[in-house]
């Protein structure tokens, strides 16, 4: 994994490999989206109607599916992001670790919202909860990315013009005004809110998978 | 993975490298199948008979060892799909990502299946939930392929034929119609939906297992 | 990940480059050691002394240490396996999926052991599905082993001599003696039957820790 | 993953590839990790005011918060252990698994001493056993860098010198001391002996993310 001689030598020199920092972190996302399951409860077959009781599980359902997504878009960001550097340094590594600090949480408040969204008390507080942990999971992304293309150029594999850091670092930042809308909304109504994030991850995933956009588009 | 001048070159271009997919799906993949262990429960220790509730328990175990086998093979086929492409799009990610929230959401169904197997209610919607997660899966594993053999042809590795193609995708169609009939026949009787499942991981395991089988034939 | 050229080609025609099987089972290795941790139990700080309460749980303490060598040691031994080999077929795949099976069902036989050891009913059965599972992981590797070395001499990256695969089989099958034993022991005493897999565990992890052993012994 | 000609080769005589032994640990680590998050409990809906039982539950955030910095920077420490190394003997496999099994405890200890750190009976125990279980974690860090710095050299990639050998462990040891400490301060106060653990993580973490320091430091 990037063991080849050049990015070693790089490594040697600026702390650990991006490929490393790319498997480790691939192991945290692929380990927070998989754990989203346990979250879905089998339940007591004892207790009555089974197609009721998963029915009224449905806010379970759409949190599972919204949080997957959540998190394999911001894994697919965070590729492209990993992919622009040569070598990454003990500050890139921190701001990297508070990122998985927030996606690994991703599991608990998915719960959260989903045991509470229905009910009459603490339910704007659960969703307020839920959209907020996607907004500082953004943000640490955009902290982490701006500290990749601002503060530390040098460890850039290539050079990025200005205009397009301001542009990579723009998209990045709006990318939080969903989710602090999402979070501010959910005094009014938790639905509105998870259902603001709902609508970012599908604006992501959706558009492209239909087909005919820009392959590029996705990566920067 | 994957770093290496060229295929690097091409993910720049298009998104991603193959080897970056794969190794994330592989860790879904692998948390997804060691997961299905948490559904065995390890039986109360003041409640009677270890042997009488062990062998209560015999369809978790059938469970486990049916989606084991499942989520062994799919990934099997899901290797030999990545192991085509040269470079991955944003489709391509948002497909994947669809397949792994069906993987990832088999150690549920699974346990939802063999918690009410053998109950006198709900056990025709369980086998079919269970079955029609298979089937789900299955069907986004064709899409998936689909894409890539059929949509962005661009993205594969070396040129396949028409008559390959074809040939590759039918046999993902066909493969879904074993499971359909699961599903569909969850509502006559829940065992032979989910024997169905069992024989299709069987099928598609023993018989190479036992050897003399043109080893090529399981890759493609 | 093996996406070198020449691997590559191998895998193009035999399934599977070993580099990705072994990534793949490298990660059902590390989740089901890492799993066991959730067999052992907070005491509820409501009743009574955490002292007393942890004491009372040392059978999962040992436990815990036992299986966690037990996977890491055939995590040591299974690398050494693959890294005999050029390419893998599909009897491979599915052996080693079988072995995997036998792994992520060790947390289950795990807990289930650390919970019936110090009972008065169940504790034999207990015992001997743990030992059992060992065994049937040890001859599910001997078998993909033997798979490997004679089944399909063709797979291996360089010719071994049959004074060597014989060898090789023969430790291999040798280790199953003792898992043997402590099986058919288990009726007899559920406390020698788990030493005896401790014993196991310890044998290969301690002395060549200790220093001063040929560092290539332990890689074939 | 390292299987280029060379080190391959060494691999061969000398039991396993470093970039092998990092994959593994790697996914141990990302385990460990993300499955902090399991510790922290969604409160009952039908029980009263979530935000007091959240409120209720902050020794638990502190904990995932800090456990998950403290195997972050322990990751961040193997990393460059391992990276010192051209080759592994089985003395280094065996030392690197007994600190994995330190590391995948930490989140059993992180919940135990969350439930009990405001209980008035049990808390210097749990305190003590966590901060207990990062030093034995931390000292089998530095018995396996001892091992590879000073048992056996011939492990290393390139020559390292006498006066940085003794460096790099003076450092290790060094941070063992506030973990002995907060261990032996378990029995005065559960709150000093996790703010001490809580101190180090900071410490290691905090002031290179804020940047101007040499990136060097951090991976020796």
């Amino acid at each position: 994994m990037g063991r080849g001689r050049s990015p070693r030598r790089a490594g040697e020199r600026l702390g650990m490999s991006p490929g490393r920092l790319e498997a480790f972190s691939d192991g945290v996302f692929a380990i927070a989206i998989t754990l989203l399951v346990l979250d879905l409860q089998v339940p007591d077959p004892t207790e009555g109607n089974l197609a009721a009781a998963l029915g009224d599980q449905w806010p379970s359902f759409v949190a599972y599916a919204v949080s997957f997504l959540t998190i394999g878009i911001i894994w697919i960001n965070h590729h492209a992001m990993i992919r622009r550097l040569k070598a990454v340094d003990h500050g890139m590594l921190v701001l990297n670790l508070l990122l998985l600090l927030f996606v690994a949480l991703l599991p608990f408040t998915t719960a959260l919202m989903a045991a509470y969204l229905r009910e009459s008390s603490g339910e704007h507080l659960a969703a307020g909860i839920y959209s907020g942990s996607c907004l500082l999971m953004g943000l640490a992304f955009a902290v982490t990315n701006r500290y990749a293309l601002i503060v530390r150029p040098g460890l850039l594999a290539t050079p990025v013009s200005d205009a397009r850091r301001r542009a990579i670092l723009n998209r990045a930042i709006a990318g939080l005004v969903p989710y602090a809308t999402a979070t501010a909304l959910a005094v009014v109504s938790p639905y509105v809110s998870v259902g603001i994030c709902a609508a970012v991850a599908l604006y992501y995933a959706l558009p492209f998978a239909v087909g005919g956009q820009d392959p590029t588009a996705a990566s920067t």
